[in-house]
């Protein structure tokens, strides 16, 4: 790595995982719980982007989660180069604005890996290798990552690649988000489309660069929100009332679907956003009955099921293709082919219990 | 009912009710649960029961059940006749025999009406007035109710009915356990087998008569447990040694299989077992597609499914005929078809949990 541009990795806490309501929830989200791993999926990434060639990460979060980040960094052994206080969501446009801002003044000459806190990873060598491959582009562009699809996945953005630029990195064509089955499935047969990982690499001034043009109102408003930060206690807050005014945008649709300075990396590195519980269903050991269980739970007669507890005796009795989780307090059951709609399903169900008086 | 002998009221609290987990639990079992009506099953049968013609109640309950017995008497204004204490469960016939006994003892001429605590009767009136009827039989006979079968049902016992000895009382042809399906269906069209409710009226000449002739070592057992029991602050407490070393035994085994003294008495009275979850959900108040619900319970794209909560919000999605439970701190989840098996289910989630560390 030596004479190479030091990395300043980003991570956002900001997932919210409803679809796996009831683990994941407002009060302890997604990023913040480990699926049956021994570290959670934010302590995972931190250690990712942790090591040689890597500044110690900033981490940015909501407000109510700082308790939550503090600890578990400590017991990682990792200490943040800064935390940033999100005062509300405001979507990965404007903290790649943040980011490019305080890397700048901190840590000049650095790379931006801005990098979501609630994916899992499986190959951690080979992704940092495509990382560190990657700075070579970050003098002219901003490079994402791009992971090469395995199967048919409806539940993913993908990219379709253009113009070769390296051995794995590309020109982006298009975005195409979420697509239909049939969809997917040409996607998956093209050759020439990636899974989007959510992850950014850039330098600070070629992002802000291409933000000014292509998204000034966010660049804006991030900006100020980030000029008149407050500290709390070593954290950086970013003003609420500057942040509040900053239109909610995605770095992918506000720039990257805009700009003609951008790339995808390729890798195969065992991938996946954990996105719902099938997914958890799909990364567990299974029997050989395909029946992946956690906490004090017993099955008989059931298949290719997911049953799951953190505490509660769980007891399922002839059913196949299902989830069933019981956990924070909370009971789900599901078919596993219906995971993806469990969102609505938990709102409707915060929105039954706001009105009970 | 002046002129008519009075009749005792011995209540049996020693139903698990195992397939009605995880609500019933040993520290508070079925007959402690309402299931969604406002009076407990053993409220409601004690109710049932008082009035005129009828005895203050005995009740017969474990050790450990003293307590909520006592309280929930308390609930609906009943004063006990007597609580009766068993240091383990010996079955039915045993309690038969106390049962005689103590009505002989304290009070002489009534007749006994010995009932499970854990059966839900719709028709009290209707249950009261064959009761009464069927007092005129007991100078001979031990009578036993017989519910019209409305339905092919496997989970009960059945009573073939004899000789007519009144217009709603025969003489026993014989019993049916648990039929299949193929065989319930017989005995539902044939018009003379009723479902054996395990409610028993007698004169305790009568019964103590023929335990002397046909169940020999429990009316012995039994007797001796009655006659060596200690009282411990106004409770019968049956001595555990003796009441040990009875055999255990059903007195529809025990007695009633055997006996040439016994007679059924008819009745359509709105009488169920509530043995397991399918019940519930038949006796519950179900929306148009069939979903009966409790407690903060959310449903998506259910049908003919019961869906429980005694507090933890449960949202169940895309499924039909199943039930799922969550109360107690426990979960259940199984097909409305297989609601019986889960008295296996959860002898194992049990034997699971005594051998973890």
């Amino acid at each position: 790595m030596s004479g190479q541009a030091l990395i300043l990795p980003v991570i956002m806490c900001g997932g919210a995982g409803t679809r796996l309501w009831p683990v994941s929830t407002e009060a302890r989200p997604k990023p913040f719980h480990g699926f049956g791993a021994r570290r959670t999926l934010f302590q995972a990434t931190a250690l990712r982007v942790a090591g040689e060639g890597f500044l110690p990460p900033v981490v940015v979060c909501g407000v109510s989660h700082r308790g939550l980040v503090e600890t578990e960094l400590a017991e990682i052994g990792v200490a943040a180069d800064a935390i940033v206080l999100e005062p509300l969501g405001r979507g990965t446009a404007p903290l790649a604005a943040v980011a490019a801002r305080l890397a700048r003044e901190r840590h000049p000459g650095a790379r931006v890996l801005l990098a979501p806190a609630d994916h899992a990873i499986a190959d951690e060598t080979a992704f940092r290798r495509t990382v560190f491959d990657a700075v070579a582009y970050t003098d002219e562009r901003i490079v994402t990552f791009g992971v090469e699809a395995d199967r048919v996945e409806t539940g993913y953005g993908y990219i379709k690649t253009g113009e070769r630029l390296g051995p794995l990195t590309s020109t982006i064509d298009r975005f195409v988000e979420k697509p239909d089955a049939a969809t997917a499935e040409q996607l998956l047969k093209s050759g020439n489309h990636v899974w989007n990982a959510g992850i950014f690499l850039f330098s600070p001034e070629v992002l802000l660069a291409e933000m000014a043009g292509l998204a000034k109102d966010v660049d804006g408003a991030a900006g100020r929100a980030f000029e008149k930060a407050s500290f709390d206690d070593g954290a950086i807050v970013l003003d609420a009332a500057e942040f509040a005014a900053c239109p909610d945008a995605a770095i992918d649709r506000a720039v990257m679907e805009k700009t003609d300075r951008g790339a995808v990396a390729a890798c195969r590195v065992g991938w996946t956003d954990v996105g719902a519980w099938n997914e958890i269903w799909r990364l567990a050991h299974r029997d050989p009955l395909g029946v992946a269980t956690h906490g004090p739970v017993t099955t008989e007669d059931c298949g290719n099921a997911l049953v799951w507890s953190d505490g509660p005796p769980v007891a399922v009795l002839g059913l196949s293709d299902i989830v069933v989780v019981a956990a924070g307090g909370g009971v789900l059951v599901a078919p596993k082919s219906k995971a993806q709609a469990v969102r609505t399903l938990v709102e409707a169900l915060k929105a039954s219990r706001a009105r009970r008086p």
